[in-house]
């Protein structure tokens, strides 16, 4: 029956925050440090604002990342307006530019995915252009063929994901989900990926309730998910990082979805600090455990989680409260050790949700053929 | 050669910090809440302001909890100074207020156990008392002896725990042992109970580093742990509760050690919540995990840890910085869950420290004999 289901592609998306608002020769992005309190938007007007958004994050989430770096540089470019350059000029200034983006944050493949992307479009563009304006051009329309992508990428996500958790429970509806950090219209162009999971989940009425992790310590989960789990009145409740064990424990989650800001060719995978912590409960208590990301997560050129560098933060953001914005918690002369994210190895996870279906495990593997998926759904 | 050590009973107690300031007639609690930005110590005059000291968590650690709690009631009957009343209404009195302080926070076994001591020698006193001031007189010095008893119960915990840890690892020196929430001389009268551990390993130079989590949703790791192991000079590292389990994988814990609230007579222990998420890590990691408490956190009434009830606290705590004491960080109409405690299963736990010395499993068992134990010592 769950097969059959008639999922509405575009429910759940008319009302949903923008985290990302652009026309052409304009970029406004949502400053999510502000949130839930003030939605401000701040005014991108060239790729150097673009790098510190995202590295400030005033924009977070891998693919909101990539496409506002890609985003931020288009409208710097159009507002270059006429520039006395060679061809050569304008590769050698894109290419600058989007080297320069992804030093932002080393650890999101999705934005030096993307650069790479663009990158190989500008060359390639680079054999027939006549202009460096042309040149510019072919970058804009392939920048915002991203924003275009994403959106309709979540939502096959979100389809593909709640069908198969529902083939997966023995229950037909009343779902309860857990879900970890903010993947959701704030941290992509739009509907979300482990939140997009859950959004479908709720508009076919297979949803009874949403959990949301604070996320220490930048409070992703209780900033931003609980922000628009309220906003979408989608039935949702917070609970601190540290009682997601015992929640497993009180038999109240039937499913655990989280995203990925990096996939391993073998399914080990990089997100959000606390994310081994909840694979680990869920395997012990036998809850399965899902990554929901687009296929731009996966990073074929490394084997396993081992070889993913781990990106460390502030220690500020454990010091003092508010992700390190608000007053001091802990005494001077402490010292942090504050990762940003941690590696959850693959025979911990039960799948992964991607926008061309489910990777799942071959026979007694413990580990996942990602390289082989994308060969046969290409 | 571990089990010769010359443990100085006395090391590490000369600079902490006193939660509870006590003479006769004078009772000061060190408001926890402002820490580490200020030390003020708030004056309880009677049990009503003991009571609010508790709930508000001005003080907190179930020692701490308990002692407070009689002391406050003591310093009440101190300033009655002589009244007009029978033996009878002495003892009346008395065991109304005993029963009210309990009712401050009902998790605390040791603060319902110390109650039910109370009233157990105010009775026995009540058959050869002559007037209201010599059972007054008897409470006093018994909720005094608790003062004193305590401060050695948990330098005997120390002691025994430094040494049974070292000989559970395969290493002589630079021993790293993480802990959760305050247990140390914030918690206590002094000294510690898994801080005091951490202190007694530190004293014998054993210690290489004391790792404490954030402990969510109120901060006391961050806050008040933090601020004891700064304060006495030990070294030490604040993590977020969820990067606990990425630590452990990293190979730098050698042990974990921690408090209780409350012990089942199965060693099923009820801790701050977040305990149950680092039992299980732990035991995924193969890292001995250790209850460190005094024998008067067992409840041997109670079988296992189905039986306990686990206190839920305001939403505010996760809704708003600074434990619910800053601005709001969660949207507005968010549903929250926020257990107290959670309960960590005997099956996880290596031993139980005691200040009457370690209680391990016996054979296969997956449970402990506490009270065989306790039998045992006596």
């Amino acid at each position: 029956m769950a097969g059959e289901l008639p999922f509405d592609k575009d429910s759940g998306n008319e009302n949903t925050l923008q985290s990302i608002r652009y026309s052409r020769g304009r970029l406004q992005l949502l400053d999510q440090r502000k949130l839930p309190h003030e939605s401000v938007y701040i005014d991108i007007h060239d790729s150097t604002a673009g790098w510190h958004a995202i590295q400030d994050m005033v924009v977070r989430g891998a693919p909101a990342i990539a496409i506002s770096a890609a985003l931020s540089l288009a409208v710097e470019v159009i507002n270059l307006g006429s520039v006395d350059w060679k061809v050569d000029d304008a590769i050698a200034f894109l290419q600058k530019r989007l080297e320069y983006l992804v030093s932002s944050r080393p650890t999101a493949v999705n934005l030096s995915d993307a650069a790479k992307k663009l990158d190989d479009v500008v060359l390639k563009a680079s054999t027939q252009a006549s202009s460096p304006e042309s040149i510019f051009q072919v970058y804009i329309e392939a920048a915002e063929k991203m924003l275009i992508d994403d959106v309709n990428s979540n939502k096959a996500i979100g389809l593909h994901g709640a069908k198969f958790i529902l083939h997966q429970t023995n229950k037909s509806h009343n779902l309860n989900v857990l879900t970890h950090c903010n993947t959701g219209s704030l941290a992509t162009a739009g509907y979300g990926t482990a939140l997009g999971v859950i959004r479908a989940l709720h508009s076919e009425g297979l949803l009874e309730t949403a959990f949301c992790t604070e996320t220490r310590p930048f409070n992703q989960g209780s900033r931003l998910t609980a922000y628009e789990l309220v906003h979408d009145h989608i039935p949702a409740v917070l609970i601190a990082d540290s009682a997601a064990a015992a929640l497993q424990k009180s038999g109240r989650v039937d499913a655990i979805v989280v995203g990925a800001d990096r996939i391993a060719a073998n399914g080990d995978t990089a997100n959000k600090i606390g994310t081994y912590n909840l694979a680990l409960s869920a395997f012990h208590h036998h809850i399965p455990f899902y990554i929901a990301a687009p296929l731009t997560s996966v990073d074929l050129s490394i084997s396993t989680g081992e070889q993913i560098i781990i990106e460390e933060r502030s220690p500020k953001e454990l010091t003092h409260a508010l992700g390190g914005q608000g007053q001091q918690v802990a005494p001077s002369g402490i010292s942090v050790w504050n990762p940003a994210f941690d590696i959850t190895p693959a025979n911990l996870i039960s799948a992964i949700i991607t926008e061309k279906g489910i990777i799942t495990k071959k026979d007694q593997s413990s580990v996942f053929d990602i390289k082989g998926f994308i060969e046969n759904v290409s």
